[in-house]
């Protein structure tokens, strides 16, 4: 392609700073991950780990704290005695096998629809913090006001393809009714998919009571809306509430996320690969109950991953360790095809330091290069999940939008014509003024937004802000944009009915004994 | 195996108590990296990169700035036109042929010398910073003092495998004698192995003897000992002093750089593969180059990377496409059969915060699954190389421990033993008890010491640091430790004899005009 052919395809140089001045909000679509997935495990180890855990379920066994859930096991023909369940591996494999390996979620803004598993994947922010650092960098209790801001933030960032459920506790209301006000807050605040309470199983149901106000009951029973998350007591036991719940998510034909809990060395052995043996034995025996429950229904393999240090006992994120585990459960859950999550920036420190920067980074590698299809605990956690930080939060955002574009893979539409600008410019030359450079510079390579690169005078001449105070100014600056979606006012009604109702029947103070 | 033949083989609690007191300085091997590369071309592509750069190598050609260079060139068979030398494929295929895979460094601690290239690679700490962070965190001019203390801090961080060379300036030398200063201080203040300043082809010629001052000059003819750097003046550009200074390191068969030193969009195509298509090229052209000065002498594909800020001009570290890149280069490297090089832990943060974190740790990332051999510039980078921080330095040696664990893999020989204690705790339990626990848990998984994991009360009640005092700190405790490595005191002599003969031979005032 000659020059002249180049530059016509070239937009004005107007057009170009606009392109440039208009933030743009627009939602990426589902990273779809173009890079070869790192695999350090060879087929026969592969197989090693999947026979060490079917020998776990079949000899060890799972303990299910919940007489509904024995009864299931009972009549799907597992070998039970007392609370613990033998799984013999022709039924698990049997039962995961109708597990959909890939699904669509549907957002309330189809535009916002995401294809998920296989080589989809999605960035979920962080969740649970009873804690944030606000506006003005206080660790202080969160509000309502506070989660409908990450809402609003989650809404706007276009890395994030979801709004999540309580990123932060919404601790100034009383605890038995926050799952009605959580779930209203990320439905209202963003048209993204979202997550839902798993907090009891009437909660759960509470939550999908909602979904089916916002999308249909009829559309529910056949689009997955809402994503429960229920966690395992590793080592290998389920309780009655997380079963409860998943059973209310499973039922309704949603996915729910199959999360063994992990503090490796604490309640996994010492060491890498029997770590992941059992914790794939307990993701197993939770995806097979899914299918107990609803043959069909969507359910993601998951794993909160930290490892513990023997020093303080404390929990550890961005370890060699969890890089190696998450690569290592890539591969399991590929073997078994069905789609996974991992929590992609996980770390301990206590504020938005540099720690805090080397943790998320690691662990964001290390996700997008396992192949992780539910990337969680995207943007905000900091101090292993006791704080959400308002300033991290954006940053992240912006992070998991330089994952995405790596994991996009190597562009080769202008390779030819890029090549002709080599020949163009020659030795000694300078590409700044080529048509090809023109074209393309702002796409080329990624210019993060909140990572200072000007020179130290420059930067000093701005008053020499740091990385957080910078996020900061940037979280407000969104907010301050923010527009909230257009939400049917029939469905809103409808939605603050039910509220009105639930908050009636259920006891503001009956807050921690929800179960059936 | 049963609990207590496990329990059989553990140590006592004392001498795991005495284990953990102990700091260790012992140098970690060479890293053997057991991951799977991450390869994004197919074969095609990789064949399609290396037609361009053989096109681009022929037909536009690479320009020597060296009268010397250009004669060789005709000699060797080249198509040389004024200054542009156009190099056949079967010419440059056939020179690198020579290039050895891989060899060894020897440093002058045996017990230090490196296996290196293909599976093998080696951190080397920053070089050529202009300031330093101090451990006051002041940022100011380096002194012979503080290249030192980064000497010694390298000579004892288990791992960094070299102490580089100028990892700051020494600037109260003057700049025509600092090369001698480096050399010695490099030499004397660790016995890990090092590199050798490229500033003129003099200089270079200086610290080839000071090599065999140190290791005697016969055996520098078959021993790798110092590794110089060639930095290209991309696009397709080699000048005068770099060609000299990459003759003296070639023709004393020691292994140099060669380095392309791409600002992505600025002298090179606004794109990656085209990019990475000229880059090879370049680096293709000093390969070649260096077997035409000695044929078989080790040569290491070089590349200095970063993307170009199209906003400021500013070069950008730990974005998407410098992973991509590295990527690719590997890829490249292992088609050519080349031990290469690229750059860690690179960022523009201005002080040590979060920004600095997160890009460096995605470089680190970036690196390590890119298979690189020479993993330089691995501590203390920050604001693009302008200075050198002493808590950045210690945390990035810090992070290159845990990419080592990461990249040593998975362990697999306590696998049986480690489900066995799956077994014996049961559904419910814990293994913090459990004999393999107690035999395991010290290596089980990484506890990073300048990262912060414990409760925010803790954290408090300890004086609320953050990671940089955190790591001031331990720089100023390693910094009382360190013990200097025994030099022959005749050789110690003689490299001060020909210093003191250099720098009287040597005007201090003529600093910048030293070529032949």
């Amino acid at each position: 392609m000659t020059v002249a052919a180049v530059g016509k395809a070239r937009r004005g140089r107007k057009a170009r700073k606009a392109d440039r001045q208009a933030t743009d909000f627009t939602m990426l679509p589902a990273l779809q991950n173009q890079l070869p997935r790192t695999e350090p495990m060879t087929k026969d180890q592969v197989a090693r780990i999947d026979a060490a855990s079917m020998d776990i379920l079949e000899e060890v066994g799972v303990v299910f704290r919940d007489p509904i859930a024995l009864e299931d096991w009972r009549k799907a023909g597992a070998d039970v005695r007392g609370e613990t369940v033998h799984l013999d591996r022709g039924l698990v494999r049997e039962l995961i096998a109708t597990i959909p390996e890939c699904f669509t979620y549907t957002a309330r803004d189809p535009q916002k629809s995401l294809p998920f598993g296989k080589d989809h994947a999605i960035f979920v922010p962080m969740t649970g913090a009873p804690y944030l650092r606000d506006l003005d960098d206080r660790r202080r209790a969160p509000t309502l006001s506070d989660l409908a801001d990450f809402h609003k933030l989650s809404h706007m960032l276009p890395a994030l393809h979801s709004s999540a459920h309580h990123i932060v506790e919404p601790m100034d209301h009383p605890i038995s009714h926050r799952h009605l006000r959580i779930t209203y807050s990320s439905m209202k605040h963003s048209d993204k998919t979202f997550m839902g309470m798993t907090t009891s199983p009437k909660n759960a149901e509470d939550v999908i009571e909602m979904c089916r106000i916002l999308f249909g009951a009829e559309f529910l029973e056949t689009h997955a809306v809402v994503t429960g998350n229920c966690n395992g007591n590793s080592p290998l036991v389920w309780d009655e509430t997380m079963l409860g719940a998943m059973r209310a998510f499973s039922k309704a034909n949603q996915p729910v996320l199959c999360s063994p809990f992990v503090l490796g060395g604490a309640n996994t052995p010492a060491s890498v690969a029997p770590t992941v043996a059992q914790l794939n034995a307990e993701a197993l025996s939770a995806l097979a109950y899914t299918q107990v429950v609803r043959k069909g229904a969507p359910a993601i393999y998951g794993h909160y991953l930290s490892t513990v240090s023997m020093k303080s006992g404390a929990p550890m994120a961005g370890t060699p360790e969890i890089s190696l585990m998450n690569f290592m459960i890539g591969q399991m859950a590929r073997f078994y095809h069905v789609p996974w999550r991992s929590s992609n920036t996980l770390g301990g420190a206590k504020t938005f330091d540099a720690q805090a920067g080397y943790e998320s980074a690691t662990t964001l590698m290390a996700v997008l290069l396992s192949g992780c299809n539910y990337i969680w605990h995207s943007a905000g956690w900091n101090e292993a999940g006791m704080h959400c930080s308002m300033a991290k939060f954006v940053v992240d955002a912006e992070q998991c939008a330089m994952g995405y574009r790596m994991a996009e893979g190597i562009r080769w539409d202008d390779f030819d014509a890029a090549l002709q600008a080599v020949r163009d410019v020659g030795p000694g030359g300078h590409y700044l003024g080529h048509p090809h450079t023109l074209e393309n510079f702002q796409r080329a390579f990624f210019m993060p937004e909140l990572f200072d690169n000007n020179s130290i005078e420059q930067w000093q001449a701005e008053g020499s802000v740091e990385t957080a105070e910078r996020a900061i100014a940037k979280a407000r600056v969104l907010l301050d944009a923010y527009e909230e979606p257009c939400l049917n006012p029939a469905t809103e009604e409808a939605l603050r009915d039910y509220i009105s109702r639930r908050e009636r029947e259920i006891p503001a103070a009956d807050a921690l004994n929800q179960t059936h």
